[in-house]
């Protein structure tokens, strides 16, 4: 008797949040601020990498063809000539057939060496080294241009800055790079029976929880969460809060009010202001979830249980801040388990059932969606794929982590 | 021929640094920015959740008793009585036996119903309501203390708060949390060769990339990093830096200069300002590393080599500054993988190799730990233990993420 759009399939709902986001302005920030951000430019290589022909090793650089057959048990004898400075390039040191060098690690290969012997299998007499060890054409050394060469490219436009890209771009000579700028997502609860975390609830209060949760979850995605006051399920204070805040937002998350009900303002709303895409999911949880899209800015309405409100962040918010960054890598956590136990589930629509992992099993927490503490206790999700009747105990999931 | 202590375990190594590292001190922050840091408090729920008998559904509260056997095809008439008004409590509504209310999602239960009937399943047709489904004692509900009693824990010290978590502490009345200050990681490049990313390197010199890593790795772990000059290999630069950085910084990473060479000054500066507890592991990439502690203030020594600083991050300074936080559940994101070919390993040190992930399929990556783009195309790392010859292609694995 409720009535619901056509439930729409997640994949659908992602392919329309794709289509009705666009991707934020792009800023310039020095390398110590591009952890984490996405990646705006392609970076070339703007010289060979390393640059010269470079010692990875401490040890005696050598013509290679000197060392055939040297071991530990019958090393070989070669002349010890000159030195080679650290951090200087370009010295005349040419090492002759029958000749090494002392080399450390990072330093340039002089001229005619091919090689480099590791310290530890060399004996110094003085003027003499015994070489204990054959070394190949190229052993222990990287070429100038063997880890990128000049113009090559490095990292593309797109890509979410891990831990050694930012190495990578330092290698590159970008001191600065052009990110994504960091989306300005809005946040607003709606809910007469809603009171901030800083209250004691009254009878038939409760804490706003959800607002919470979609600050953090933008927080983890590389987005600005901004908090807006709690709107009590009056559509003109939604229709003005809406309005005055569009030129701040990139896009907005406002949880509760979607069901369909005399409170559900939301799509009221947003058909209002804006142009409504989706009312109703075929998810689980998360049914009564809407997409609409205000001026510029996309708006996701997430129904009001806490796991509720953390399925669709993860299925729809995600997709949303990826595609408001143009981030083209951005890879969830997972996990392969055992399933401890049968999960039953329902064709026809796409069932997220939270899991808590003890060791190499999966243990589903069959909890209210209304509840936090199966929330909190769980370590991820699995994904029941729409279609599927469920799952059987023994099977092997993917549980991504959250 | 070089004189390393003796190799240290990379267990023992970790061993050494919880137990030379400190927790730092708390701080208060408001709830919206205790995302990703470390809860230094237990929290309790300040009241029942959610303090009411609640329904999780739009429909009619009800006596369970008056809907036995109804269903679709024989629906079952209760009189419809009063209104539930949203976000109040304490009304005088009693529903009586045979007697039904219209209730919404996250109202009170009004006194004498026990359970809700979804809406789905009920026809109002105004003075009744035709009862379609049959539902037991508590259905439809959230007890008043079904979440969390008055007193109950919620959330214990140590958490790295996660974005459910957020939710759960708003719900608990937490609008400000106790959490670990974020440890400050000075971050020192050693060599002559060095030059930062912003200028062009000359002949023999290379862009300082190790230090960008350290402190990108820094950030992803919650801590601020604070980058120092580099120092050229000079003992008594590093000696004055290290003594006036003293009060900044809770720990320091130091790159570069830990092998044994005449330039390698990290160890016997160590030495002299405070304690060395281990100079070489018997890990591949990474022997060089030094562990050592100056006032209060842990130092890692970290190779040179690109990879052998990522490595070494992962495997000591995830440790040191899981630590300095007192965290007690960081968790590194794993995934089992089919190894695409045989990986050759000496026992006698802990072996990481670098992987990309192909579907299921994780393929080594054999380059040099000089180089950068084997590090940037890898995807994270399979361990071999100490003691273990070799892993054979085929066999699962454990992929760490990074």
């Amino acid at each position: 008797m409720t009535g619901f759009f056509r439930l729409i399939p997640v994949i659908e709902a992602i392919h329309i949040i794709n289509r009705i986001s666009q991707v934020v302005e792009t800023e310039s920030v020095p390398l110590t601020s591009a952890y984490g951000r996405v990646l705006a430019e392609d970076i070339q290589a703007d010289t060979d990498i390393p640059g010269f022909d470079r010692s990875v090793k401490d040890g005696f650089a050598v013509h290679s063809a000197d060392t055939v057959r040297a071991s530990e048990a019958a090393p070989l004898p070669l002349t010890k000539v000159g030195r080679v400075v650290m951090g200087r390039g370009g010295s005349d040191l040419l090492i002759a057939p029958g000749e090494c060098t002392y080399i450390p690690t990072g330093a340039v290969l002089p001229g005619g060496a091919d090689s480099v012997v590791m310290l530890e299998y060399c004996q110094d007499l003085g003027e003499l080294v015994l070489v204990g060890r054959q070394v190949s054409p190229g052993e222990n050394i990287i070429r100038a241009d063997e880890d990128y060469a000049r113009g090559e490219g490095v990292l593309a436009a797109g890509r979410l800055l891990k831990i050694q890209d930012i190495g990578v771009l330092a290698a590159a000579g970008a001191s600065r790079v052009a990110v994504r700028k960091r989306p300005v997502i809005g946040i607003i609860s709606t809910g007469v029976e809603l009171v901030p975390p800083e209250e004691t609830p009254d009878a038939g209060e409760v804490r706003d929880v959800n607002s919470y949760i979609c600050g953090a979850f933008v927080e983890e995605m590389g987005g600005i969460p901004r908090h807006y006051d709690i709107v009590r399920d009056d559509p003109d204070e939604l229709t003005a809060l809406l309005s005055s805040a569009l030129d701040e937002c990139d896009a907005f998350l406002i949880t509760g009010g979607s069901s369909k009900d005399d409170r559900d303002i939301t799509a009221g709303v947003i058909a209002t202001l804006g142009e409504m895409f989706a009312h109703g999911l075929a998810l689980a949880p998360g049914k009564p979830t809407i997409i609409g899209k205000i001026g510029h800015a996309p708006v996701i309405g997430i129904p009001g249980h806490p796991a509720s409100t953390r399925v669709v962040l993860a299925v729809l918010a995600g997709p949303l801040l990826q595609s408001l960054t143009g981030c083209t890598d951005r890879r969830e956590a997972k996990q392969k388990a055992i399933l401890s136990r049968s999960i039953p589930s329902e064709r026809g629509r796409e069932e997220y059932v939270r899991v808590k992992l003890l060791g190499d099993e999966a243990v589903p927490l069959f909890g209210k969606s209304g509840l936090l503490n199966t929330l909190v206790e769980s370590d991820g999700y699995i994904r029941i794929l729409q279609g599927c009747e469920g799952l059987e105990a023994g099977s092997e999931v993917d549980v991504t982590l959250w």
